[in-house]
């Protein structure tokens, strides 16, 4: 896309946000998300309606085609409010989803499963952690799908499937070469509807004081002797792996530019405050100094995140996924940590009233500590950028 | 108390809070705090048994008679599980509502307002902060009482007033004497029974993702032409400030080891995992050195928290709150920030358990943000101590 | 420059620097700059061979004529060794002085100052820290030069007159115009010839351990009854300032990618230790978590910093330094703070060795505490930024 | 000693601190230790001729008596000025080697070694470190001590062997025993006199920038074919370590109390500062919210680390160093590191005074970063204290 479309897009979808979403915002913190659900789907209409949807898919399936980077920077925008990339269906994990499924899906998974949920008329899920295993090792995995005669038999206990209830289905990550002699070639991925026999949700985790509900919630589910047909494999059999990184690469891409959307929104509210709420009459907050560095801090935090963010959008665009895979780790860690950190400075400057649900601080507060965790953990992170720069010297990092 | 005697009394008093409190944590967590209150009543009865019930206070109410340090130990004791205070009648805000009672209130008030508290008959509340004027200059506010025959006629807006939700009345703080010459004689602290027209509960304000209920709530309340007998003025006419500040003195310690006690529950949960998740058959999450790092930077850090609390409680059972006002404002914000440390690295070392309400951690995480803010954000404790700092040289810190 | 033109330029200097000029390093720690220094004139000579001499000014006074953002690429790789710049002809405060001398100076001016310098004949200086004064608000300032008759007549104390031993001219900053209605055109910049009678060196002051000596040196100046002919102005009378900014954007430039040199060597010297030292045999430091730890932020915070420098470069160069004052600000203060954190990581991963001069280290250490100061503090950085942060919203920040 | 008493004792003790050791400070930043030397020698006669002569040791040996916890009181006194430990005798390494040759030294060692060093006729070193192995694992050492006849014959290299310059002798840590099972026993301490053939200083190691001299000096030493008669053993054949424990545990608390006590200096050249300097005329810099931030956090760090200090020097004199370990590893990082933190923050308030020789805070800056890596790298501590945390849960920490 050329610059000036880009920016006119962008600038257009700014005040679609700020005009349409951040009223609702208000609705979603007291009441909940189902509360505010109906008015979204109004407003999934007006985007449709704008050629928005689906920005960041090609346009044989209905989006709008954005590159890496381009939809990074719509991303930021999106994030300004909650329910953005809801309204865009660009929200996780169906975005990945979609994703892997027009890479990797043939006609028939494209038909049944790829298309409505591109449309927006089903919502998935992504069925990969387990609670008795470290994320830091995802290899290490007991799920397991037997071949038995036209089906796999999928036995498992998964949870953080974010988005289950409500889903059409889940893609389950499970092992089905387990004696493959490279671990990351034993697991492979299966697309299960939900309403399979033995697909049991146990509950939605209450995370953070929230259960949630629909899409705005994780949930944990056991998969005993839950059949689907063999055609329900997506890509390769021990191609698991293969297609998550492809997976994860992008999606990390979008996750850190949420993230940097909603540093904004933080810095925005602070300086906001900063201006609104008088020390004495005529002294404003933002005279304090404190609150100064704050904001100084926060907006060379936030500069640094974007740029690190888009340059390596634009290696992905460039030169791919897995060539860009030190730069991924190096954003997801970085961006995280700095969220966190604008967050916390924000809800400060806010005093009791940033510990409240009547700011979208609080919601930024719960829901992104997770950030540091989730798609790979600080720890893991840094680990794969300290084994990037050692190699040279020699030194192998496990 | 003599040390042995007192050793004795916290070994009893931890037992009783693992073995009997810390089961109830689960439910608490994941159905709130009225699932869990009958099973209180009935704890609240083996604590008065053991003789044990409001050990913060004097014989003569019915209290174990601790001295500042000794309920200091204890409080950290209690804070390992939530409903720790609770159970021994210390929780916040009975337990400065019934010191200012019990120093300040006339014998009618006692006998109407003060027993039944220190029974555990009923409960109160605190309603000073206002939503309109910032924390760090209390002497700014809105709220009126007016004399009119033989009523003060109240008039304002407040919120953060904890545990209003069920309350038998509010000790309310309110301009009397507006045209004082200091700001600080202005007002004066009244009991209004919360069963008073005029007294008009507007929300149990949503905090983190819960509006809570009973004790553990915050309310927002509007005091409208609200009228309650001359007699329920508390201490003297323009005295509110100057009761306060001895209200707060010793609550700061209490909130400083409950801090603590939270800090080294957070710990302890870090350990337990570090020995529990294995990165790989045998290898536990301990074995590696950012954890190991985190713990120690923990313990150190609680180690020092520890004793500049009970330091500082110490100099107020020997000069006073007042000679010790510096001490205080260093362990509040000190040891406020200590516990958002330890428990954030806490739950960093659990992973995605970290963020759910599977364990106490998100609990520590939600609740206790606020402990940076109320009794004074980290910004006017600092002030306060710079202040100190800088008046030999000279040096008047507004 | 063409992309691929400059990368192979970029390649040879790094070749350069690591081969002619990193060798020079022991001597430089060991037994100091004066010892180095004919070495260095060698040195010099290859580069003016390689037509790489003064690669920041234009061709017309026999520079490479880089951009701001091309020379900062190459900045970052001079800065690997610190007698990088002075081999280039482009250090402090030479390149600044030859930069106002180019854009200011007239004929004469250009004929007797500007030429000996961007030839490397000569040296400068550039006097403007007062010690009476704060540096926050440079307006205030004691040093005056008065006309009389067809002289200036400067009287003034300086300090923090960097290279000023050895140099053949000053170009001071004093109040010409103390009446004028802004505060900041009041000052004007004049040259002062070192031999001119009243410049007294009072000493080379003695900084983080060494008086140094040479271009490596800092003095402390005073100005009395310093007469230069009126000619020597610089620049109109009462624009002091306003040059000094116009020195101080791109300067600030190549400070923050010498920072940025700095700080990737010292990551260099960090991962060679972490690769060489062995905790027992065969187990390298860099096995441990909290070295890769160390690299990781430390590489992240880099390539933040390089990408923040180079995006302020860029809008230098498309929009001038005074639409770029708010980046420069930020990347002032954020790559000064990331220098410094690098810094220490690489010398606690060096253990003892890494506080002795037997790594390159301890200069860096000691060198350069002095770049969160110098240029405006990060206070004064900070405060900038939350002016332009606040000001939509407002708030006047002073 | 009786409170009052040691409260007398210690006023007087920073009376001679303030009035007669700190004018010598600028002569010792200016020109050197040599330079004031002399001065020193005379201020050693007062302090004997007050009585307060080698305070942390017993009177048989012409010591004050203080215990650990008094003296602990006292050093962080002596380290308001450089010079203060060297006045009283109690000095690192002298002090350390003065302890263990009083606790495990025969009575030939005492006369000829112990009693002019407690004398201060003599000066000493301990020469432990090798730079060929990490300080992380003393236990890994190359340099051996052979039996031949009725010698030692001791071959090794050791480094930052400290005021080697100038004494007596030294205290070598040398290989006695190498097939000892335990490696804890295979080394033993062997007294050398400097003057011994074998004995070859290679230089005072530059460090920071200076290579010191005499006392402030730190020295490469190769030790080849050097030998010594068998009765130079100190303590017994293979229980080098088992001393080296026992001397580093009350050397931490001195140690530790250093750091104390040059933090109060910094802190109160920081509030000094703040005071002092303007930013306007009636505007000083402790006006700012930042400095008043950096103030603040000062007080508290160091208020909290004299706690722990006092309170591990408590448990040394209660239950003795190896019941200690704990607390005395926690010491040590955390001290150490607070006092970087508050060195920095008083440097940063001075501007660029603050990187010159013309305070005492370049000296600390640059001496005491060494304070997070001898006597156990952070990193060495962080992990005893996560071993013993981790012991109860089943974890081994190695």
């Amino acid at each position: 896309m050329e610059t000036k479309e880009l920016e006119q897009l962008l600038n257009d979808v700014r005040e679609f946000v700020v005009e349409e979403l951040v009223p609702l915002e208000n609705q979603l913190m007291q009441d909940g998300w189902e509360a505010v659900l109906p008015t979204l789907r109004e407003k999934r209409k007006i985007v449709k309606s704008q050629g928005w949807w689906l920005p960041q898919m090609s346009k044989d399936i209905g989006g709008l085609g954005l590159s890496v980077a381009e939809f990074g920077r719509m991303s930021e925008i999106l994030a300004w409010s909650p329910t953005g990339h809801y309204c865009f269906n660009a929200q996780a994990p169906d975005a990945g989803n979609i994703e892997i499924l027009h890479q990797y899906g043939t006609d028939e998974q494209k038909a049944q499963f790829l298309q409505p949920l591109a449309n927006g008329e089903t919502r998935s899920c992504f069925s990969m952690t387990e609670p008795e295993h470290a994320g830091s090792n995802p290899t290490i995995m007991s799920t397991t799908a037997v071949k038995e005669g036209d089906s796999w038999i999928i036995d498992g206990h998964k949870w953080f499937t974010s988005a289950a209830d409500g889903s059409a289905f889940a893609i389950v990550m499970a092992v089905t070469k387990p004696h493959a002699e490279k671990v990351y070639a034993r697991a492979s991925m299966i697309i299960v509807p939900t309403d399979t026999e033995g697909f049991n949700h146990v509950r939605r985790i209450k995370i953070m004081g929230e259960a949630g509900e629909d899409w705005a919630s994780h949930s944990e589910i056991r998969y005993e002797d839950c059949r689907v047909p063999l055609e329900n494999l997506l890509g390769g059999d021990g191609e698991g792996f293969v297609i998550a990184q492809q997976r994860l690469g992008p999606g990390r891409i979008h996750h850190c530019m949420r993230f940097i959307g909603m540093a904004e929104r933080s810095l925005h509210l602070m300086c906001s405050r900063a201006a609104e709420r008088e020390l004495s009459p005529g002294v404003p907050l933002g005279s304090k100094q404190t609150i100064q560095n704050w904001i100084a801090d926060s907006r060379a935090e936030i500069n640094a995140s974007r740029l690190l963010v888009l340059d390596a959008a634009r290696k992905i665009d460039e030169v791919g996924t897995k060539a860009a895979r030190n730069d991924i780790s190096i954003i997801k860690f970085y961006t995280a940590n700095m969220l966190m950190r604008v967050v916390d400075r924000a809800i400060q400057a806010h005093g009791a009233l940033g510990v409240t649900d009547d700011t979208l601080l609080s919601w930024f507060y719960r829901h992104e500590r997770g950030a540091r965790i989730y798609d790979g953990a600080d720890e893991v992170h840094r680990r794969v950028v300290a084994r990037n720069e050692l190699k040279p010297f020699g030194v192998k990092v496990t």
